[in-house]
């Protein structure tokens, strides 16, 4: 099943295009945006950035300024929305669960199991499909996110070794089984047994995965959420046991807003194309 | 009445400002939002950027990825809000009339003529608020605006001779007074006075006010609006005319979103600097 173009706009001298397509995985409609830079001729390297909470694949696409560098650096960037949507689909009215909080996994509970499986979605299916449609290099893909979308880059690089050339992030929910958003969710989706959750946890899964690779992590003193919710030290603390090379920087005065990440994005793009 | 800072957000390197103030002028709350430069020390110079139809503050704000390149260069950048607001505040269905759409001009006419006092609000109220409020320098101030906003940009600058150091545009309504967006603008804010309307139409002005700096605008050649409302070679011949330097650049493929925006905000705001 192919993609559909929706709506395509000229930004910094390459074309950026929002999509659509019937997802097997998800069994729903889902959509997400694709800079293409200027050089892009065939076996374009991309980095693909997962949103956070409530977040749809236009919040990165219009906020985060990203494709100014992108284009500089001859990088395409790939957003995907964060949760399967539709009036069939299985939702809750918290912000924090169901539509729009995804989490990057597989979901193994009614009634989510059927439609919320993010994880299979992108690693199985977007990712082909977009090197497809786009002639994007399939050897030279990087991940990021933020928040919630942070934990998905997180999770997705150790669980799929080899499958991203590099990863950062951006406020990463690091260890999700230890904090409020992330024991929700994943009693919710994964049901109640710990191990289950240990597999989705960037802070435990570095300690079986770690790489050659650092890791860029970008994470504002002023973030509402930083003491609660994220938590980089617990990340830092299991990436010093088993020698996982981190730059964890802590970013005074800023905040998790898109703001933030706009600020530092381009930072994160160098960061990658210099591990492609 | 001074400004209420409403929100604020670190980004890159400098301080964004959400504030609300209570204007004399308009007899409404409205609401702009400010970027400080991180250089910012008092006496920074700015650039004001005025937002199309149906735009708030916050779609320049945060959809124009601006803020890199004035962090870069020291530029503050004021972004207004299009119109006064509110349930006593008259206004239409149609999404070109009406709050979101007060093009940037004084009312004569009623139901408009109350609080549709964009003109005097802008240079009379909110450019000395902001100056004093977050130390701008009033003798190095530039305009600039898309649409809607960029009409707005060239007739207060040809209006106001010697308030602005220099002026540019996005896909201006050039020549208000021949197109339906500025008619029926004109017709309900104005009334039928053709010599009324020419006081605010670019293409008219330029032949009694044109001056010794060069305008910029850009204007992208997929713009849907460009045959009907936008017209920029009527501008263009007009200043031939009278030797006013213009540079228009004619930009393939783009189109009337903050995309195109996004895409040459950086040359605007440098080239505002180059003038100061």
């Amino acid at each position: 099943m192919g993609a559909k173009i929706e709506k395509t706009h000229f930004c910094h001298g390459g074309q950026l295009y929002y999509c659509s397509h019937d997802s097997r995985e998800t069994g729903t409609q889902m959509r997400f945006s694709l800079f293409l830079p200027p050089q892009a001729s065939g076996g374009t390297p991309y980095v693909i950035f997962l949103s956070g909470l409530t977040c749809t694949e236009d919040n990165f696409t219009t906020k985060a300024g990203a494709y100014a560098k992108a284009a500089a650096l001859g990088i395409a960037v790939l957003a995907p929305d964060t949760s399967p949507r539709g009036e069939d689909v299985a939702d809750d009215d918290a912000y924090d669960l169901g539509q729009g909080a995804g989490f990057y996994l597989d979901a193994l509970q009614e009634p989510w199991k059927k439609h919320f499986r993010m994880e299979s979605y992108l690693v199985s299916e977007l990712l082909p499909l977009a090197e497809q449609s786009f002639g994007l290099d399939p050897k030279r893909k990087s991940i990021t996110g933020h928040s919630m979308g942070g934990h998905g880059a997180l999770t997705l690089y150790f669980r799929h070794p080899g499958l991203f050339q590099s990863c950062s992030a951006f406020a990463p929910i690091v260890a999700p089984a230890q904090v409020p958003w992330g024991q929700k969710a994943f009693t919710a989706y994964l049901g109640d047994s710990r191990e289950t959750w240990l597999a989705h946890d960037a802070t435990e899964l570095v300690s079986k995965a770690a790489t050659e690779k650092e890791i860029l992590i970008d994470q504002g003193l002023a973030d509402p959420f930083l003491e609660e919710q994220l938590q980089p030290e617990l990340f830092q603390t299991a990436c010093n046991k088993v020698g996982q090379k981190l730059t964890l920087r802590l970013q005074d005065g800023y905040d998790h807003s898109y703001f933030f990440i706009q600020s530092f994005i381009g930072d994160h793009l160098k960061f990658h194309a210099n591990n492609f």
